[in-house]
């Protein structure tokens, strides 16, 4: 089931401009963003887990990312799943679960709770999992930066080269980086470099920095959820309601993906898990 | 299991203002909502459905809808959700359903599939949910305007009126009214009277038009949807990422509310369906 549009989603990190990747949380995020032209969807596991109530980075969501990947698989654009650390210590048990997913790509992260894991453990997640499913595109998280911990460039880049060396096609660093640790990084390895979007550096700057992707991480799942809030305070304090995206398109586009959802997975294909 | 902060709930339709009452898609938002001082939190079948990836008022999420029931029980706050038709033509069995969920109201809409039922139909789901589950605040939904459909006033007054003297604790009527007809439905019948949050009227006039509930309906839905398009549009465009609410308070309150669930639903008590 790995490796729907695949192809075209590694040739969206070999552009002239990096691949601005915006991360859905469910299904009507994922079509908002396809409906706006973007020309890939990541998701974000916070927005995932914090839409069903449950801890982000912790393995609680497993059955929910599987349920999601199989909902996005009729966008006509790549997916790619953040699958937190695998949900397992287990090479075999995380390549079992890529295969599963019809998707683009996956995100691994190289941590467990907020801990850092050895690295030759996550390496060896990556190499297993290229082999099981040689065609997705796996992206390995370093999270050096993003916890804290060993936020020293010389191991983040050295995690970088390790998950590289092992069959990663790209590497992700989230975190506050800057210029000259993500120079680091993009110097020293051979594959797409992949950073979070934040307050310190604009996409031009990244680009010149040598990024190859950048993704919004929680970014606009925690924006939307602003904006609720906002919107609702501005009916309470008396002001008219503004028209965002009416009623009728939002729900015309769900079902025009749903049916395509339905012909996809049709008579004899698996079922979405949970149906 | 019904009735959770339901005097309070009753309470919030009697105050000196009108209830504005915004309506959530999934855990995070109502989270969101509550973190922001809303004293209830309503759902929205569209943010629902679509989130889910299936088109609104057709029966397709009956089974989310009792999941979410039950993910957002653990709120400090009343809870009512939106049924759609009840997800049957059968009364007990829409009676049967409002049993099982532990909130402090519920809508029922007199449309299935965006076709009008007969209000007798309607009335008898009223009468028997409200026989079941007294101290549920049942919401009448009418659904004349909405649908475009015997859009004329009297029609209108006549379903409020009906579903009143069977018992409905309030009677809502979406859509776009004047303030001819919204003015006709708070004087015909004896309970509040909800309709939308639309751009045409603002709070205070709704007040004044005897409106006891404005709902949000799909709006807040609507437009965080929008603005996560915005914000990763912005990026695209070369801005810097803006700064929404951060990762690690959405994280927690989420871990909050999720050990506030589990100390609610506890050993030996009904599990969340699906866990």
């Amino acid at each position: 089931m790995t490796g729907r549009h695949a192809a075209a989603f590694r040739a969206l990190h070999a552009g002239p401009d990096p691949l601005l990747l915006p991360n859905a949380w469910d299904v009507a995020s994922a079509l908002a963003l396809v409906a706006a032209g973007f020309p890939a969807v990541g998701t974000t596991s916070l927005g995932l887990a914090a839409a069903a109530g449950r801890p982000d980075a912790t393995r609680e969501v497993r059955d929910e990312t599987v349920r999601l990947a199989h909902l996005l698989a009729a966008l006509p654009v790549p997916v790619t799943v953040d699958l937190e650390d695998g949900f397992s210590d287990d090479p075999s048990a995380v390549a079992d679960l890529v295969a599963r997913l019809p998707v683009a790509g996956v995100n691994l992260e190289d941590s467990t709770g907020r801990r850092l894991v050895d690295p030759a453990v996550h390496a060896a997640k990556v190499a297993v999992g290229k082999r099981r499913c040689p065609d997705v595109f796996v992206n390995a998280r370093v999270d050096t930066v993003w916890l804290g911990e060993q936020a020293g460039t010389e191991a983040t880049v050295a995690r970088a080269a390790r998950y590289a060396d092992s069959g990663a096609d790209g590497v992700f660093v989230p975190g506050r980086l800057t210029e000259q640790q993500i120079a680091a990084v993009t110097s020293a390895v051979p594959v797409p470099v992949n950073v979070l979007a934040t307050a310190e550096h604009t996409l031009p700057r990244l680009a010149e920095l040598g990024v190859r992707r950048v993704s919004t991480g929680s970014l606009l799942f925690r924006a939307a959820l602003d904006e609720a809030v906002t919107v609702a305070r501005q009916l309470l304090a008396g002001r008219p309601a503004r028209s965002p995206t009416a009623y009728g398109t939002v729900d015309a586009r769900t079902r025009e993906h749903h049916w395509a959802g339905r012909s996809l997975t049709g008579p004899g294909a698996a079922p979405v898990p949970g149906d």
